[in-house]
This record gives C-alpha cells, sequence and structure tokens, in this order.
C-alpha cells in the first residue's frame, strides 16, 4: 500500500476491504512520505520493520527483489490524485499489479500512459469505482443490459454531500485540504472527487457513453480554489438525455448518490444511501422492490453479495466487492484457471480515462459560452 | 364556471376544491362548447336550468344582468390554455372576479393585459398553481423568508411523469391531446403544462427570481409535436445556481414534483406524493421531520391544514386551500373587512406572468446555441 | 347534524366530507347543547335560522314535519358516545336514515336496539369507521377476498398515538377530557376511542371474525379514569393469530394506525400517513408497490378515488368516501333504482355491534387472570 | 472454530466478522463432524494440515500443548445448539476465551454452568447478539440510560421472518432442518432462534428486564415440530408494558427486526433493515433523524462505526464490532492494559442466560392457561 497512513480515510478502507474475505492480506507499505509517520503506521498494522518503506519507489524495488513467492502480489495506490501516476507506472513496470483509488491520474494523459502500460504489460489495473460495487448496481446494469426497460431514454444521477459547506481547507480538515487544492486534485474539485462516480455510475449501469454536455460548474464557498458544486446536462450516443448534480455544499446532506433511469418500458431508482434495495417503476405495471439477497435477481447480484436477504450490506462490502473480484482474476491468472464472469466485473483503465475525460469536458465547458461541448477523450 | 364539463380532468378537481370548506357554491356555468354536453353537465351537477349557458359569453352577459345578490361572485376558466384570455377579459370588464387554471393563458403578452386589467379593476384573480395550497409548501416558504437555513445557494426542483410515454395523444386520450398540440397548449408541451409548477415551487419557497437559464427541451415520442421533456440550469437573483427537470416521459412515475432548497445552514425537501412531511437537513444537527399539523410550523402552515396531526391532506385540500383563500379574501372585500394575512397568499397575475416568461425564456434557450439566456419578462 | 358545534373536532371533519362531492347539504342543526353555543354555530355554517335547533329532539320532530323535499334527509350525530343511542333512535323512529360516528354507541346492548330498529324500519345506517373508506384499504380487502394471498395466518394491526402521554384532561383540553371519562366515553378510553378502528379494519380487510383474545389495558398517565393503552392478542374464526395495539401515550405518535396481513403467499402492509400506498410482499416475487390511481386496482379502489395516480387523497376523502357511497345508496333508493355495488361498502349496524362487542371483551379479559376469552356478542 | 464447514451460514458470517478489522485470524478449526468435510473446509479456508482437525477435543486438546504465542487465543463456537456447550465448557476448561452463537446452550441449566465456569476461570466469553453491535442500537441504549426520552413506558419489538412459510426442512433445506429440529435445537424453534434476538434488543436497549409474560406460541406450517410464530405480551420490571413478536411464517419479510421504545417525553424507533437511522420522536418539538457516522452521537455509536456519514455499514459491521470490542479487551488482557469503555460493551454470559430463561418462560406461559408467567431465571 502507498500512502493510507494514520489519520488518512480511504486507506483504512481499502484495507478493511481487502481483508474482508480472508483472500488478501497487507504485507507491505510505503504508508506516508514522513519517514516516523510511515513506521508508525506500519507498525500499527502488524507490517515486518523491514518491509515498512519510507517510499513507493523503495518499496517496489526492494518487494521485486523477493522471491515470486513471498513479495506483494499488488500494489495499492491510495494516496492524493497527484501522486497516483508515477507509483502506479513503476510498479506496473515492476511486474505488479495495481489498485489505484479514482480518480485514476492527476491528468487525461497520465491516464492514458497508464492504458498503454496496462496493455503492454497484461498486467491486471482495479480502479476503485466503488458504487459499482454494489449488488443491486449490478442488479441495474444488467437489468438494463437485458433490455427489460426498453431503449434508455433518460438519465438523472446525482451526488449531493454537504461536508464542504464552510470553508474547512482552511480549518485544518486535511481531507478538505488536499480535496480542495488544485496542486494536489486536479483541475476539478467537486466534479473530480465526486462527479466522476456518478459519471460512472451512469455510464456503468446504462452500458451508455456520454456524447456531449453542458456543465455549470460553481466555487460557492468564498476562498475555495476548485469547483465545490455543479450540474451537468448531458446527452448520451443513443440519444437519451440526462442530468448530473454534484455538489458539497448541499448542506445537510450526507453521502447522497442517486440515480435514475428511464427507458420505454420502465425506470429504475437506486440510492447509495439505501443501497440494499432497487426500486423497478414500470410504465404498465406497479412499482416492485427488488433487494439484495431477494427474488428476481441476476447472478451478478447474488456474487456480489455474502448474506441472506434482509442482512443489509453496505459501503465496505461494495468495496470489499471490487477487491474480491480483483483478487478472484489474479488468483485465477496465478493458478492458470479461468474466473468466473461475474469476477471480471470490475472498473480499470477504460474507466479511468473516461473519469479523467469527464472532468476535462465538464472543465472546458463550464468554461465555454458554447450549450453544447462535445465529449472529447 | 367556463369549460369542466363531463369527461374533463381539472374541472371536476376545482369543483371538489370549491365545495370542500363549503364557502362557494357553483351557480351557473358554460360547461362546455357543444350546446348537448354543457346541458348535460349541468344537469349532471344540478344547475338551475337557466344558468346552463352555452357560451361565456352568454353566462357573463346574462348574470351581470342578475341581481347583485343573486348574480355569481366570481368566474373559474378550466378550459384548454387558448381559451383563457377571451373569458378572463370579459368577465373582468364585466366586474366579475375570475380564478383560471394554469398557465393564466396562451401567450405572455396576454398574461400581461391581465395583469393590466386586474390593476385596472381592482378585482381578484386567482390563478391555480396547486402546489403553492400544501401547508408544508407554506411551512418552507416561510422557512426561507425568515432565515432559517441562511442564505439559499441551491434548488433542485423536478417534476417527473410518465404519462406521455407513448403516443397517447393519437389514441384517444382527450388529456394527451390538447396537452401536445401546440394550437391549444401553447408553444411549450411539457415545460408550460408542469415545467411552470416546477419554477413557480422553486419561486415561490425561496422568495428569489430566475434570472438567467439554460434548457435542453426535448421531444423524446416521435410524432408528437411538443416537447414532452426537459432539463434546465437555472441562476437565480442572488446568484443561487440550480436545476429543473420536468418530464412526462419518465415511464413509471406518476406526480413525482419534488424540490430541494439548500442554504448556508442547511437543506428541506418536499416531495408532492407525500406533501404531509418536510425534511429539514441541518449542516450541524440531525434533520428533522416536519409534519402537517405537527410541531414547530408557523402559522402559515397551520392556517392551511384542517385536521390534527398523523390525518394526511392531499392534493385536493391543497387545491381546497387556494379556493379558501380567495374566497376569504373575496367575502372579506364584501364585508369590508380585512381578511387574515395568511389568507392572502395565493398566486395570481404576478405568478402567471412569471409563469408564461418562463415559457418563452425555456422554448427560447432550447433553441439557442449559447449557453445562457436572461431571463425577460 | 346533532353536535359538531363551534371548537368541536370530528363535527367539521363530517361536514368537510359530506362536502366534498357536492352531493350533500348542510339544512339544519342542533350543534351544541348550550342554546348560544348552537346558535352561534348555526350562524357560522350559515343554516337557516328556523331550522338551528337547540335539541336533537326539537330537530328531528320540526325536520318530521317539513314537506318531504324540504326536510332533512338523514341525521348525522357527532356527539359524545353517551349521546348516541337516544337521537339515533327517535331520527329512525321518525323515517330518517342516520350517519353515527364511531363507536356506535354506549353500551352493546344500545348497539343491539338500533341493530333491530335499522331491520324493522328499513333505513339507512352509515357508521363513520373513516379508515374502511380508503381506496387502498378497499383494496386490501378485495385481494385478501380473491385469495390472492392464500389463506390468512397472522394479522398485525397496531394504533399508536402520542397524543394522551401527559394528563391533558386535566388542562382544559376538551377532546382529552370526554374522551378519558367514563361518563361519556363508556367503558374503555383507548380501546373504545381507537381499539375499535384498529379491530375493524383487521376483521375490514381480513373478512375475519376474531374468536377469542388476551388483553391487557392500561392506564399509563397517573390519574386518567379509562384505559390509554393496550396491546391484545387476537385469534380469528379461522385460525390465524394477531396482535392489536393501541395506545394513546406512544409519545411523538401521531395517528400511526397500520395492518399487515400475511398470507401463505405473502403479505400485504399498509399504513395510514401514508394512505396511498399498499405494499404487497410475496414469498417467491419481489415485493410491489400499489398506488392510488396506479396498476392492477380492483374496481373498489377505483371508485373510491377522484385523482389520478400522484395526487395524494388522504383522510378527509376517506371520510368523504363513506358519506359518498351512503349518499349514493340514499339517492337511489330514493329514485328506485341500484346503486352500484361498489357504493354498498360502507360500515353500518352489524360494524357497530362488532366494535361494541370488541370493547366489552377486552375489557373482560383485561380483567381476568385466564388467558383466552371467548369473542362473545 | 468449531463447526462453519462448508454450506453452513453463520460460520462463514463469523469469519468475516472476525477478519474485518485485521485484528483476528483463523488459525485452526473442527469445521464439521465428518472428516472429509472438515479437510476439505480446511483447506478452502487455508488452514494448515496439523491445525485442521476433527472434533473440538482433539482441536482444544492440541492447541492447548502448543506455545503459548502459537496456540490460538480463543474459539469460536457455531455449530446448533445442542452441541454448544461441551466445546465451551472443554475450551474454558483449557483456557481458552470463547465466542458462542446465540442462544448460548441448549438448557437455561447449561448456560448457568457456563455462567460458573466464566466467573471461576475469568476467561471471557462473547455471545453473538449481532444486532447489539449495530452503532444506532448502541446510540438508542444510551440516549435511554441518559434519560432523554423519560421513564421508559412501552416497548415494541418485533421480528418477522417469512422463509419458514413452507414446510422447508422436508424439501433439503439444512438450515431449516435443524432449527426445527428439537433434539438440535432445544424446546422452542422461532423463539430461540429470533424471539431471543428481540428480547435481548429490547432489554439490551432500555436497561429494563422483562418481569412477566403471556406467550402464544404457534406452529402454523402443518407437520412442523417447533413454533414458527408467536406473539408475546410483555411486562418490564419498571411496570412498562411490551409486546413481543417472532415469526417465521411472516410471507415476504426478510429479516425485519424493528423496535420501538417510548418513553414519557419521546419514542424512538429503530429497524435493523435500514440500521443507520435511527427516528426519534419528541412528544413537544419535531421528529429528529439521528444517522450513523451523523450529528448528536454518543461515544458508543462513534466507536463502533468505520465510515463516515452517508457509507452505510451493515450486518457484517455489526457483527465485526462485536467480535473487533472483544479482541480489544481480549488485546487489553494479554497487554496488561485497559481497554476502553466502549470495548467492554458486548454480549456476555448473563445475556446467554437471560436468552434461556426467555425460551423456558416462553414456552411455559404458551402451555398454561394462566394470563402471566412469572418471568422466572
Amino acid at each position: 500500500m502507498v500512502g493510507g497512513g494514520k489519520g488518512a480515510f480511504i486507506g483504512a478502507i481499502h484495507r478493511i476491504a481487502a481483508n474482508m474475505d480472508g483472500m488478501i492480506e497487507l504485507v507491505c507499505g510505503a504508508l506516508s512520505t514522513s519517514p516516523e509517520k510511515a513506521d508508525e503506521s506500519g507498525k500499527m498494522l502488524f507490517l515486518a520493520e523491514d518491509r515498512t518503506y519510507h517510499s513507493f519507489e523503495e518499496m517496489i524495488k526492494n518487494e521485486s527483489q523477493l522471491p515470486a513467492d513471498q513479495r506483494m502480489d499488488f500494489l495499492t495506490i491510495v494516496t492524493p490524485n497527484h501522486a497516483h501516476f508515477a507509483p502506479a507506472m513503476m510498479a506496473l513496470d515492476h511486474g505488479f499489479h495495481v489498485v489505484i483509488d479514482k480518480p485514476i491520474s492527476f491528468t487525461l494523459d497520465e491516464a492514458k500512459q497508464l492504458k498503454k502500460k496496462v496493455e503492454e504489460t497484461g498486467l491486471l489495473l482495479l480502479l476503485t469505482h466503488t458504487y459499482a460495487g454494489y449488488p443491486m448496481v449490478k442488479q441495474a446494469k444488467q437489468m438494463v443490459k437485458s433490455g427489460e426497460l426498453g431503449k434508455i431514454r433518460k438519465i438523472l444521477v446525482e451526488y449531493p454531500q454537504g461536508w464542504l459547506s464552510r470553508l474547512s481547507e482552511k480549518d485544518g480538515n486535511p481531507q478538505a485540504a488536499w480535496r480542495t487544492d488544485p496542486e494536489r486534485s486536479g483541475k476539478s474539485g467537486c466534479m473530480g472527487d465526486i462527479g466522476t462516480h456518478a459519471a460512472h455510475l451512469a455510464e456503468y449501469i446504462s452500458g451508455l457513453k456520454i456524447s456531449k454536455l453542458c456543465a455549470d460548474l460553481n466555487i460557492v464557498v468564498d476562498g475555495r480554489l476548485l469547483d465545490d458544486d455543479g450540474n451537468v446536462l448531458l446527452r448520451f450516443d443513443n440519444g437519451a438525455n440526462g442530468v448530473l448534480v454534484a455538489s458539497q455544499i448541499a448542506a445537510g446532506e450526507e453521502n447522497a448518490l442517486r440515480i435514475r433511469v428511464y427507458g420505454e418500458k420502465g425506470g429504475l431508482e437506486w440510492a447509495q444511501q439505501e443501497p440494499n434495495t432497487l426500486i423497478l417503476k414500470w410504465l404498465d405495471e406497479p412499482a416492485q422492490i427488488l433487494r439484495t439477497g431477494g427474488h428476481n435477481l441476476t447472478n451478478y447480484a447474488a456474487f456480489n453479495s455474502r448474506t441472506p436477504g434482509g442482512h443489509p450490506e453496505g459501503y465496505l462490502e461494495a468495496f470489499g466487492n471490487l477487491y474480491r473480484n480483483f483478487a478472484l482474476c489474479l488468483s485465477a491468472r496465478i493458478d492458470g484457471s479461468t474466473p468466473p464472469e461475474e469476477a471480471l466485473d470490475f472498473p480499470s483503465v477504460d474507466e479511468g480515462i473516461r473519469g479523467m475525460a469527464f472532468i476535462d469536458n465538464v472543465v472546458k465547458s463550464s468554461l465555454s459560452n458554447e450549450k453544447w461541448t462535445n465529449f472529447e477523450v
């Protein structure tokens, strides 16, 4: 693991998610750029002293020299966005598979280089768009794919949060500090951080691609350096229209990612805060409530849950599904076996490129007086 | 009553709403342009034969010649949009107060003439933006007004319906027929019919005015003549941003008007299909559930409900509130007394002009390649 | 109308409900036992002075001497429970149909006499068990009847309120005063007031009869004279078991009547505070959401609603349905026509007797050390 | 781990829960009474061959002879109820701490012996009443304890499931087979399996003890050997009344554990299927929505969650909390340090005895004609 030392949020999440199914063990780390903090964090996590590194370079180099059955199998990168690319490239170059927290990189160009490198090396890369790991999101995707909703006509996706309603980056909140800092986050704040999740979710479930968009990004809180809010009109490649709303100044909201997809025959609705429920609204029939572990589910939904119906699974299990599917593919590769089809379904470099392009395109559109900006990759 | 004969939807709603509080009685009608249907409908509604008219002209003329204590007090117009203006003007000219279903007229210019006429005559005009009649909508408005949410930063308003997911206007559905017909509905379909409700709700609750917008109107169902769907980016006069979505092809949705308003200190959420609940989401406190008939309500909420908490009031009561408040003002005028302040709060010509301007501006914006269109009245 | 003068709660509700569909007009009243209040209330309700009576005896006598086309068609009794019987009997004796708020009488014996009188006179009697008027309750009843849930196995019905959490009868709350007074309410408080609604709802939807019960009635608030809370184990005549909970000390609850009925194939759930939704939970299929005005409804549900799906109807409309169905039967009788089958479905003397027997039986059981008390009528 | 081999439900759950926080590692197992299945399961779980045992006796004996830093720290027992006692006693006798799935034993007497043994040895015992691990349940307990709701007056707890609506024990469902078998489950089916959870939750949150009860247990599905449904009237030691409903024939229900607790000043409501929400209903204020990771929470709630608000935690995390708190106490003991106060809060032998006594008392009451049975331990 690169990054994710004491006090970090997403590093701890990655560790729990990776741990959950007993398939993955944390064996080494370059957990902080501060040597003291790296050591302290390593100790806290029961790492061997000699595998508690002070930099990712040192780690990748040393690990690659260990015998194959002792060295780490893959590298997880949970640093701020600007520090994704270098360790990822170096890891791939040294033959390690890679897990990267989204967005995949700092620039679109880096994302393209990563794709090229992954194709050259044939290694696996997992991009942790967590929300694609929920069983009911998998279910939604499969239902759209099978045509149950008919041709998709409209997609409404929204991701309101309220935690940046104040200028918390000036109040010592480290999460706020790096996520609103162009040097570490990139050219967009809110859209890069959560807008990319929303865009990915829309494309993932619908199987469509955004073809053009019209963005209105805002810095609502005075003194902030990056957008903390935005609304985007969408057009998809089959002609469907849509709206994407992402905000970090929606005071009182927690993490209220929600999507609605409407087709000719019906619509579906999923909300991350009640993730085990998928509402199906039919044009000619009563609405139905699909539930994790319940009736009428596809293999994909069942494959990505662990408990019988009524035992709620949440964010950590969704995250765990990404890791587990990645691990299944990785161990199948090690065994020379074929992983189950359902395990192949995890986000990777293509999704990373779409995400970085989304950031580029919304920023470009927001600065433009033209209504529509073609979505260019 | 003009229009609203047998088979009409909104006419029956108006009659129940007007009836509800025992303050208003239907005494005469020009219920259909077909004499037979007018007579039949009059009989069905227990109208006196000599007050069952065959045209609004006949009705207004005859009624105005009856003694003051016998003639109708006001005229309700529930015809399609193209037939609002003529009876309204004639009624005002003959000294009758007027109730008009929204949108107020066929064109913005007519709306302006109506305003002028109302100002000249000093008569009352009620425009039935029903949703402004709900107690929890009144509550929301008063809370924003009193500053409890702080400065408003973002407004999300949506009105998805699914009933025009097919080309029902070709299938003998009379509602679909006139509402999708430019000759009777005007230059917009979905935005005129329900987008105006959403826009009114946003301005009503927030006390703000839309200052510019960016509209994407769509004809989703092949063969339709007017927009059946649309998404609009909004900017309000205090700098707040927003999104308005209205759709009649959101398959599986009923009448799912919903609004969220976010301020510096918190947000509120109201959904028409569960109208007795207002959710308050606070930046620094747990969310609260305000309820019709419950705790911490303003006078306005209490004034507009009839039952103790837990006895749900609905659409007809909201509609009834508009009529009741109008009737209270009207009878105060007759008595020479002062109506209660809360009764003064009903939509009228100004809201009618805003609605017609909204239609003009979204249509103009939708045809434009410029991102922003200034909201002109 | 007998009772329901200024300040009364349920009288005003009855008037709105009766008014709603334009079929019923209030023509006379004995609105209070205080002559001043009776006169004042009559004036407020636009009653003719000579039909504003000071006692029900005077009213029934005078009205019965008016010509048939002028006198009242039926009498509504909205007095406290102890004053139901006398005006009802006198009205029936003078040929007037009767509407009585529940419970039908003060004692079971009175209820039986009323039934006998109704049978002798052939007149109509409506008992206003309001909740049976909701469209989704009608739907639930018809679905059970048609066997869609299979044999019924379990019924959970609950009616928690919180408004008597304090000793409000000593604080000048007139509602609390009479409802907790054995002289006016009868031998039970909470169970008579709202337990009877819950019991009726269970029997109405399931089509079953309670055959034995085990009751635990409580006076929770010190100084109160009647039960303000109770829990009852139920056994139905087909062997199904159940639980009925009614409470007026469930602090924070409004009027949270809710019922769940489970059969061999699935269950249904309905909650009064969101009355337009009926949840169907299936053993082998995803749950479904039935909605007023929506898909897959029986005639009974459609017959008892006024608006398209998504326009919420509430308590007043449910109440209005009772009056409208009663009025349809009454006017069919006057016309000599046959009312629609759906209109025949309103509570009357049999339900009144069941309600009074329920009170007798829960009180008897509560005082007994035996577990089960047979439900005797 | 004893039990929990291939195909078992709760064994897998225990492993994920124990794994989750990286504090516990599975090192050995007697996973099945069938040697083949035990070996196969051991391999599947990456156990060392020499620590994959064929019986708990063998495992405890062998492990106790390993050096202290190599042998297992504690034993988890996830066998059917009849096979809890022997391994638990033997483990304690050999100095191992113990985790047991609920109910603690087959008989109340065994539970008492376990308590005695725990007291003698001073070892730790965790009884996995999972639902006590949810952060919002902790919150509820602390709020009651601090008096925010005032004196508790009424508790409604229910646990409806539908999975035994058919005679699945005859259809090859192994879960159904042992849970409905008196030889393996004990003297009660539904009440032992889930009624004990409900009873524990009521006592845990309220801090009260059931003092008497009146039970109606039912075998609803023909041919079943143990109760699959039941309703119980409750009286608590402070005089509060209550109802407990548990059913496994509530067709269409998943795992719908729900509790409501009403005090003098307000009530609270928690439902296991949406576990991150705790509704507070106040007598004099609007209701509030408390949320995991949100505002106004006690230390106990925060201590038992891992993610920021809006990232739902579920059943596995609640289960993980039990294990983590147990592990914190265990490692504090090893270190000689003091564990955080919040970690001490996990169910143990006293709760086990209450649970077994609950089973005894509801069965006794159900067979009695007396209304009330004193809760005897």
